[in-house]
């Protein structure tokens, strides 16, 4: 005899797009909607979890270029769809094996307050909640791990070398700075105002740090920090600063290229005019996505929670309350004003 | 009572350089001297060993650029100075604890019959005889070890991998080749003649190979011989064809840079429009010098001597005998019709 079990069916607030984007999201391209939801997963759902979403993560890869990411695992904006994105949330239930009832969780998940969610690959399960939970949609999550990978796995740094990063405030380019601090590397920074050169001289401990937009000649820029050349330049920029440090480059210094966003939006890229002077000092560029590298995640904490709980990492975050103010949270990483990682709460449990 | 020992004075033919040069040596750059020399050591010459110069090595760094190459390890072209290059030679006498009377090495020498050398630093013994002595100016020594490290070193390879050489018929790019082709890779080539790539494709073993002269789109080239992608590209040409490879390599491709022939006789090198590519492929890029490698020489010999001895590798040399024929090779093999090493031989023992 069949039991009928009776559901609860509960409201779930979402935020869709209203069409694809190209260039920065703005508050307007998303829209609120709202559905119902069955706290319980249909029984044809196996290997999926039903999740509560407690952080939703800004961040800016969350945006559309002229050119499409073509090894991107998911897309933000889909017309009508909810917006993807990186999160902190907890299983209320699960057909994984991986995953049971009250795991906090941190990977892809969608802006809305449940999710039933198929895609569990890259899901992280958070073992330490003596840090804030929020930490694991940056800190200790994606952008984290970017940066411990620029750093260590792509840099390959040794104490004392020269790292210039450009877009420096940016989330990674603030922690691989931390980084290379710690190890003992000499480092500066650029950024796009004078308030951001400050607080990365000051409250990240930058040994230097520049507002390219005050600097006609960029060259000569790095040439007044780095009389000795640079060992490793974390490259986010492109263009002139690309072609600039280029020539600045010590013997087998590495470029690590996390992005070059200067590029995106200009339907031509600008053409690099001294990538032949790689050929005089042995230098390496490498493009990495931060996907190929989740395995050393459990290595990455061991790094990461010692130097968190020592307080040997400054961290700042930004909290918009609720999904009505996720759109302009959304919009507003991309004007260059936030003042540190930017986090839409849903839940704090 | 001190003994005095007669020493013989002997001639000894020379090649000088007239002055210094800019781009592609010419035999009228440089002239035969005669001087004498004692075939003895004098007593200060501490570390230093009197050699006989058996084969030199005629090789495309040979040259001069408008750009010099600052980490190069020595000048080959000085004024009225002897002509510097690698070589195979005999050791006469040794006041360097590593070497020893009768015993055969290759490396850095001068170009003239018998030479006093103190900068022994990269000398590398010559264990293995059973295979021509002129070997070690090539398949053997520098080119050889380049192509080694290049390919698997740099290049980090994998069997089924598609690799594109260009500047293929070159020394080392003919070997790159080869040892691709011995890992299960396909391969192709791009170089200056009909009559290269008849030999690339008959003799080396390539999968294919084009003439880049004939090509008016360089991009539609490589999609006709890798409609994959490239997985490792073997970079010598720089300019137009790096921007071409560029946008065909495939995700997390490997682009090794042995030089950038393309780009060292013009004032302003060629811009590169395509760089910002290897974000969405991950794509690496890396120069390297084979300096940097010489301590796999060892592990070098374990993969090559079984090869040559097995007849995997195929290997042509042009001779030159003589001393006097020796700037008429050297400027040979700048012309491109050169069928093979170029070598000129002083003595076969």
């Amino acid at each position: 005899m069949a039991e009928t079990k009776v559901v609860e069916k509960v409201k779930n607030k979402q935020v869709k797009a209203k069409d694809y984007i190209t260039g920065n999201p703005k508050e307007t391209d998303m829209y609120l909607s709202s559905s119902t939801i069955s706290l319980q997963l249909p029984p044809e759902a196996s290997n999926a979890v039903l999740v509560k979403n407690l952080y939703l993560s800004c961040d800016p890869y969350m945006r559309g270029s002229k050119k499409p990411l073509k090894d991107r695992v998911f897309d933000t904006f889909v017309p009508d769809s909810v917006i993807v994105g990186y999160g902190v949330f907890k299983v209320l239930e699960s057909k994984h094996p991986d995953f049971k009832t009250g795991d906090l969780l941190w990977g892809v998940t969608k802006w809305e307050e449940y999710s039933i969610l198929t895609n569990t690959e890259n899901f992280f399960k958070i073992d330490h909640t003596d840090v804030p939970l929020s930490y694991y949609t940056g800190l200790l999550g994606m952008p984290g791990m970017s940066a411990y990978v620029a750093f260590y796995e792509i840099g390959a740094p040794k104490k004392g070398e020269y790292v210039f990063i450009s877009s420096a405030f940016g989330a990674i380019g603030q922690l691989v700075g931390q980084l290379a601090k710690l190890m003992g590397c000499y480092v500066v920074g650029s950024a796009g105002s004078k308030e951001k050169v400050e607080i990365l001289k000051n409250k990240f401990g930058f040994d230097g740090a520049f507002n390219y937009k005050e600097e006609h000649d960029l060259d000569a820029a790095l040439k007044r920090y780095f009389a000795e050349g640079i060992d490793i330049y974390f490259e986010n920029v492109g263009g002139k600063m690309l072609d600039a440090a280029l020539v600045n480059m010590r013997r087998r210094g590495r470029i690590v290229v996390a992005g070059m966003i200067s590029q995106y939006d200009i339907s031509e890229p600008e053409p690099i005019k001294n990538l032949v002077s790689i050929i005089y000092k042995q230098v390496r560029i490498e493009a990495f996505t931060v996907f190929d590298y989740y395995h050393l995640y459990p290595k990455f904490l061991e790094t990461m929670l010692p130097y968190i709980r020592e307080g040997k990492v400054s961290y700042v975050e930004a909290f918009a309350e609720g999904l009505d103010n996720g759109p302009a949270a959304l919009e507003a990483i991309f004007t260059g004003r936030n003042p540190g990682k930017q986090v839409v709460v849903l839940s704090h449990e």
